[in-house]
Order: structure tokens, then sequence, then C-alpha cells
């Protein structure tokens, strides 16, 4: 596997791949990598002939009194990783390297960012786009993979690269658990072993909703009860929202009787902020629009 | 020549193009094409292997305002302008094509688009960089080729460019004149006589500049004096600004002792706003950067 901590000499690298017509792709993470990352790789490896990863924590997503600093850092092991799974290369940019002097133009989310993540972190998804626009430039994907545990990051990254007409298709795969049913996340590191226990209850709220819309439940507002309840049933956890919204826009919703929804939790145990999701598919009703686009 | 107003067959297009290893060139304009637009494409067409031209009318870079309706069109005669400088295609779009239904992300410029045009223009150059980065990833070319006559937006889209890591050289060509000294712009087709008469303060103002600083002036505060008083010698002429800025940074400057320097004008004759510009290099001083950067 190659590494590249520079711009210049992965573009070197990368144009005579290009020129082969190889497919490239490309997952872009910060790090502390984990089996939800890993399954992008696997399909990045198993979909297209280059795969890239890259590895940077982007000070710009995160806000002044966010994780930033205590953000799980682990370079030799992500690149232990990356290899063990067939990444060609891995990019490891610098700050510097991304954000040299002068740096000044940045790209704005729009309206799927305003609610929820953009709420509780303001600035946020204009970090988020900034860097991944970066990054698909710099890289020139053909595709580029995505976790479903950040639903709204997806559908806020999906649309920038539609509206700015990226040549890419943007791909999301599912979230990947722990036999207990725990979203894995880089940030499940900060848990301390009650609050993980703890933390078991998203999935469990999660399950509940999924299980009242089979078992006919089609309010939004009694299926956000529900959420909101089971997470309050455990002790120590604090609710930042509990949503059931429009699959594709995130607008709140009156009733699932025509439409699939996502449930949509972030909740802080302890001092750590985890977010998970699922999605809910009344039978009958149209799944939500396949995920990713094909521009190229 | 080939006219595509939607992406997907333009993309279609330059995929096998692209196969084929050929360098494309980029000419974006508003269209109502003039000498200045054609030498455009006639250094794309020296340049490259493919040139593409765009003609839109973009209404986000249109404040409230401003001349969006009244902006000259003429569609049929700029087809004719470039077929008769053997560009390869054209792509005309429709509004709703580049916004269509739900679109929301924009890019934002940075502290070179804060002052001059900026501030008497507020929003005008995110609607540029949004536009101009959309049009890059349509075409996906190597070079894209501006004029000097809009200095501040060269630099805004360079900036842009290089911030973003686009793939691509932003090229800036000279300002092309009437032989009057006139700088050649699409809304020169407002002026009436007389106000065509006085317009030529503008180039008067210029080249009185010049001529200070051959003769030895190094204050920028003379220069600005200068641009003004000649710019105000002329009955009818109201000055927006007149200045004297660093070349790159576009910030303000003592003096021209060390360093080359951008005399920026915009004027109001009548109810036409006009821009024109030149560079002011002492002998011995370094001329500004090589415009334009190569990232591929």
């Amino acid at each position: 596997m190659r590494t590249f901590q520079q711009v210049s000499p992965l573009r070197t690298y990368l144009r005579e791949i290009r020129r082969e017509g190889k497919i490239i792709g490309l997952v872009p993470t910060m790090g502390a990598l984990h089996e939800g990352h890993l399954s992008l790789f696997r399909r990045a490896r198993n979909d297209c002939d280059l795969v890239i990863g890259t590895v940077f924590v982007n000070p710009t997503q995160f806000g002044p009194n966010e994780d930033l600093d205590a953000y799980p850092r682990n370079l030799p092991k992500d690149m232990q990783l990356a290899a063990q799974e067939h990444v060609d290369a891995l990019f490891v940019p610098t700050v510097e390297e991304m954000y040299p002097n002068g740096f000044q133009t940045t790209v704005h989310a729009g309206s799927l960012s305003a609610d929820l993540e953009g709420k509780h972190r303001p600035g946020h998804f204009d970090g988020v786009v900034t860097v991944v626009a970066k990054l698909f430039n710099i890289v020139q994907a053909d595709r580029a993979y995505f976790g479903q545990k950040d639903y709204q990051q997806f559908l806020v990254i999906d649309q920038m690269a539609r509206d700015l007409n990226m040549p890419l298709d943007v791909v999301m795969l599912p979230t990947v658990r722990e036999a207990s049913g725990l979203a894995l996340s880089s940030r499940n590191a900060y848990l301390q072993p009650d609050e993980k226990e703890a933390a078991l209850v998203l999935y469990r709220a999660l399950e509940a909703s999924r299980e009242a819309v089979a078992a006919g439940e089609r309010s939004s507002a009694t299926l956000e009860a529900l959420l909101r309840q089971t997470l309050l049933s455990c002790h120590g956890v604090k609710v930042d929202y509990a949503v059931v919204r429009h699959p594709d826009t995130l607008e709140p919703l009156e009733s699932l009787e025509d439409t699939s929804a996502a449930a949509l939790l972030a909740v802080r145990v302890g001092r750590t902020r985890l977010l998970d999701n699922t999605l809910l598919t009344p039978p009958g009703v149209q799944p939500p629009r396949p995920m990713g686009h094909r521009t190229t």
C-alpha cells in the first residue's frame, strides 16, 4: 500500500492510473478505523479497480467546544487495517497541506444541513462539504463511499456532489453494528463500560420504532414519542433529538401512510455524543430513493 | 460546432474525448460575445485539442437591482461567432438545468472577494464561484480562460480552483480594447454615443497612472489621487472606486518601491457601470506572479 502526505505526488500517481481507464473508489475517513470503515473499503475493493482511502481529522468540521483534540488517532493501526483490506493508497495529509496559508474558499451546505446535526453543531456541515469537495477533486474518484450511521452527512454530501455537478457517484452503505446492536463509531472509544451498556438504548429505541411501524403505527408524533420515551427510560442518557423525518429531505412528516421515513437519534451518554438512525418503510410504501447518484 | 443544452449529453460527448487523452479548454461566458471573448477562444484553440464554450447569463451573480433582465443576449450571433472561431461545442444551459429544484449547495469566495466589486455587489462573487465550480465540474476541462478586464474575478476564481483542489489551470488573457482604448465589454452596448466618449476616461486614467509610475511615482496615494482626478475631470462620470492594490491579494499598498501593483477602476457613466484595470510594474520590480496555476 502506498501512502501520500501531499496532493502533488498523489495526483501524479493517480494520473497514470486514470489514463488506463481504471475505476477509482474513494473512502474518506477521519481515521480510528473500525469495521464500519472496513466495510466501505471492502465494497470499494469489490466495485472498483483502485481503492484510495483518506485519513484526515478535519479541524473545520469541529466546533470550538468539541472533541477535535481528543478525537482518537492511531495512524499506524489505520495503515495496517487499510493494507489488510488491500487498499491501494492511503492519503494522509497534514492540516497545512489541506488548508495552506491564504486558504479562503469554502463550500456551504444548504437546507438539508439546517436542522438536526446542523443545528447542534453550527458550521459542522460546511466544514464537511468543504473538505469532501477537496478530497473529491484531489482524487477525482468515480465513486465515494460513506456509512449510513451519519445519515444526514450522507444526504448533505450527496446533494453537494449533485449541486456542484461533481462527476462521481456517492454511495451509502449500511451501518455496521456490534452484536449488541451498538452502531460502530470511533467515538465509542470514549465510552466507559457502564456508558457503553447505556448506549445500547439507541438501538433499542430504533428497534421499537421499527416494530411499531410493522404493527401498523403510522403517526410520526407517536413514533417520536416512542423513541424519546425509550431513550429516556435509560438513566444518564440525554436526548439532543429523536425524530422521524422524510428520508430524502429530512423535513418533518405527519404520517408514514404514503412514505417511508428516517428515524434519527442524537444522544449524549456521559460526555460522549452518539448518533444512530434507521429507515422506516411501511409495507406497500416506496422505499427511500435509491441512495447514491450517477452522473458519469 | 455541437451545441448542448443539458449536462448529461455534454458529459457523454466529453467522456469519449477525455478517454482519447485530449486536452480540453473551457471558455465560460455570459454570451453577447465580443472580440475579448474571441481572443479567449483563439488562445484555447491554440493551446488545447478541444474547445468548449459556455453561454449562460447566471442569475445568481446579479443583485436584485442589477441588470439581469437587460443583460444583452444574442444566442444566434454568439453561435455564429463561436463556430467561426472553431469552437468544438457550445454549452448553453437553461437556468433550470443549472439550478434544478432543490439546488442548495453554494461556493463562497473568501477575503479576495470582500472589497471592491464584492463590496459594491454583495453576493456577486459567491454567484460567480458557484457557477464556475459547476462549469468546471461539468466540463472537467484541463484549462479555463478568463479576461483580465474582470481582474478581481480572475483572482477569486483562481483562488477557488486552488482552494478546492480543482485539477485545472485557470489562465488570464489581456483585456482587448477598441482602438480608442475602451475595454471591450458586453455592457458597452448600453452606452449612448456621448457616454461612450466619456467612457474613454477610464483608459486615460490608467494610462496616466502608468506614465506616472514610469516617471518615478511610487506612492499609491498619489497614484490613486491621479486616477480619481482624471476620472472626475470628465463630466457625468461617477467613481465607485479607483484604487492601487497588491496585484495578488488586492490589499492596500503604501508604495510601489518593492512591488508591482494593480490599478483598478469601477465607474458609472450614466446608468452603465464599467470596469477597467492595469498592472503597474516599476522598473526593476518583480512583475505579478505568473497568472494561472498548474495542478494537473
